[in-house]
């Protein structure tokens, strides 16, 4: 039987910040550390003291914020690890071994019984400092299971609080984790955490597995960074336990998308749109037929025991060749917009076909095929016209564009500086337009990868006065032209939007 | 007991084209079906033929390119989207129905006697046309399970030849899942399938377990594309079956990598470095303890039963501040330099310090680094200095760049033109170094979010004429002078390196 409350141990900053590319500074981690935090986890691994001077200035900083939750540093069963620990003021040390031969073998080269000896001593030199202790079997999956249980039975015996089980290279299936965690179970008094790696994308399934079979505790990190595939996802884990097999984590799950976002800030590496739970379109719905279903009800294809508010996200209708009619109408009734059924229909066709050509559709799309059917509403005059951009920039010269423009008829020129080009390309072009009617509050480059010369997609969101967002697209091989042009495009959009 | 033999449906072309954001052109569909016949899949699901002309065109296409694997066409239970899939010319029809008492109330608004009585329709006509027909039982993981046994039965006796089991909103649990095939399995004798989406990132894990219980076909797609959080991955799928259950697919998995690259350029969804299996980090390794066992024996810290070279893939030893001093000697060693242990410990103390501040370490740091410690290898003579760079863009400019740059102390001076400012002044450097001795390779501009003012990272390689590349990389507000200046320190870095 599966314990009611399962506990979350956090290594974002230990095992995440192990990600090959990423590095978080002393700073970063101050602001992780805190949100984890108030997010409510358990305890927080801050770092490896040993590892560098950096690390354990960290971990000492996160220690003396005074949180809620027990900050834990890592340490090798050597006492230099372990003082290095110690000096650091964390409440709990989480001391590892390798286990298995194949590690023991080639890496720390000790026989079975000078790695029980030390590792008895690395527990009863942490217990004897007062500390929380727990003692992880590296490589516990590919570990001979008697000689596992004997280890763990020695560590208790030693004092050690808490037994940590890790498939640290991500070989484990959830039948296979389910009977070693029940034999360890069954062995020990004390309570048993796993620290599952990610190489099959098992992991969050391992760590279920382990809850099953009475494990009390779960490693995970954030955005499941971690060496190689990454460790175990917090999110994930938090609301399968939650949601699916209604234990208690004490995580406060309305806090997950924003702390995803804000580890993606500082970790640079991207959550795909695709991502469960915290990725964007978690909770969107791009084809007619679950549009349609989740307009009328939203459980009929949503999970419905997870909704976007119980994870701080939104719901979202995308628009695309998939698109359905009840998801288009929604849109332009929403916008003021009330075409007839026949309007829809060829509004709706004309939306697919862009999604048939591999188009993105984004609003300004949507809004110029529905002016072209619908006579009545039909701005054709754009507003805005561009008719000269120059700009320069380099080394010694503050990046300028001059733009000229007409704004409903009339024709405007203006200059701006900026800190590079394609800033100073846009703000020139916003000098001209009332900032109070609109402004640019969105810009996004995709990733170009290629060449020089690749195509560079810039999405824009322009936003008015009462708070109504338009995107524009535009994609060319000068960066500069394509932001220009994706800004106009939004700006023109929006100032003819009817206003409800 | 489970089937030894698993097939692969994938869905990549019909469920992952539904991701929101995500659509493919008909060439680029005719490619993708290419690659995963070549990847030996036995399924492909080439379309849903009634949801645009478009569609139906390209399963069309699709199914007269004599592939190996059998070419299937989705189709609600009704007769005209099975038309279009028959004249689609496809040999297998994919027919579908809600069967939850939530999905069948909200949206088609039948009694659950009424919608069998669709099936058995559904799958007498398709098989009327000679046709292999699969019949998915849709939100069956929300549906009664005597009714869902009831309806497999129907459409067994009906003539269907597979049916499907899809946890359509991803709510199953690998637990849940088992118990749900096995009822199914013991009631039917025609094979199961099953389908399950990712939400709390169980779907993989979810497949499997249907397997354990007696399924026989996994439906996947690349890259876990697909509706909200995606679809059960194929290379995460077919790897655990093959390395960790022993089990076969008949996929080839040395071109995992090169396929999964091919859906990321075509659907525009970036693969996360942490992505298991086909992420840049699989086989990556930072920290001293992973990458020192892994110089030692991969074993030690790769899960071993999959190696880079089974999926396609590469290993790579990255630096930063948790690499070792083993990663830094092999690295340095592989560029002919030879430093000694205390000249080591130096460097590796730089490299964790750069770390540290959080930033990533490129060949350029970890070289000048070098250079700096190991005196006698000093070129601190830089061969290119950049003196001064201009450039000019707008919309009736071609974008011109000049350059005055000292190669080996001696002035030059040259402009350029370009598709846009920054492809100018790449060029414009370039055009005044030898291109036989060193030419761009690689150019990469991460994903820029927040606004037109945010830093801009800039990632170059650049190549020598013996094949050996050199990356460095520059952040800066401009775009322009950030990829310069990294184009400049690659081209430094390398006219440095001693040739071995």
């Amino acid at each position: 039987m599966p314990h009611k409350n399962i506990q979350i141990f956090d290594t974002t900053l230990r095992d995440g910040e192990q990600t090959p590319g990423v590095s978080f500074t002393p700073e970063m981690k101050i602001d992780i550390a805190r949100q984890l935090d108030r997010l409510g986890v358990d305890v927080i691994e801050a770092g490896f003291p040993i590892s560098s001077a950096g690390d354990k200035a960290s971990v000492k900083d996160i220690a003396s914020l005074g949180l809620d939750c027990t900050v834990c540093g890592l340490a090798r069963v050597i006492k230099a690890d372990i003082d290095a620990c110690i000096d650091s003021d964390v409440k709990m040390v989480h001391t590892f071994v390798s286990t298995s031969d194949i590690q023991r073998e080639h890496t720390i080269k000790k026989t079975r019984e000078e790695v029980v000896e030390m590792a008895i001593n690395a527990v009863e030199y942490i217990k004897g400092h007062g500390l929380e202790c727990m003692f992880s079997a590296m490589d516990a999956t590919r570990t001979d299971t008697d000689y596992l249980i004997s280890i763990a039975r020695a560590v208790e015996d030693a004092g050690a609080d808490i037994i940590n089980i890790p498939d640290t290279v991500g070989v484990s299936s959830p039948p296979t984790m389910r009977m070693l965690v029940s034999d360890v179970y069954r062995s020990v008094r004390i309570p048993i955490a796993v620290h599952c790696h990610n190489d099959f994308g098992l992991a969050v399934a391992n760590s279920l597995a382990a809850v099953e079979s009475g494990a009390s505790q779960i490693q995970v990190t954030m955005n499941s960074l971690g060496e190689r595939a990454g460790n175990a996802d917090l999110s994930q884990t938090v609301m399968t336990l939650e949601s699916v097999y209604g234990l208690e984590t004490g995580i406060k799950t309305k806090y997950l998308v924003e702390t995803a976002r804000l580890i993606e800030r500082y970790s640079g590496i991207q959550i795909p749109p695709t991502q469960p739970i915290i990725g964007a379109n978690a909770f969107s719905h791009e084809s007619g037929i679950h549009s349609h279903g989740v307009i009328k009800e939203s459980k009929t294809f949503e999970p419905g025991i997870m909704t976007p508010e119980m994870v701080g996200h939104q719901r979202r209708l995308v628009l695309g060749k998939h698109t359905g009619k009840h998801a288009v109408k929604k849109i332009l009734n929403d916008a003021g917009l009330e075409p007839s059924d026949k309007e829809l229909n060829a509004i709706l066709e004309r939306v697919k076909d862009l999604g048939d050509k591999g188009k993105k559709v984004t609003d300004v799309d949507l809004y110029a095929i529905t002016e072209a059917v619908m006579g009545e509403v039909a701005h054709t005059e754009k507003r805005i016209m561009l008719e000269e951009l120059s700009v320069m920039t380099g080394n010694r010269v503050t990046s300028t564009a001059t733009v000229r423009l007409t704004l409903d008829g009339k024709p405007y020129v203006g200059a701006m500086t900026g800190v590079g080009p394609v800033d100073a390309a846009l703000k020139a072009v916003e000098s001209l337009v009332d900032g109070n009617e609109m402004r640019l509050k969105e810009f996004r480059i995709d990733a170009i990868t290629g060449g020089s010369d690749a195509l560079a997609e810039v999405m824009v969101g322009v936003e008015d006065s009462k708070g109504r967002m338009v995107t524009a697209r535009a994609a060319r091989e000068d960066i500069v032209m394509a932001s220009v042009e994706a800004l106009v495009n939004a700006m023109n959009r929006l100032s003819a939007v009817p206003k409800k």
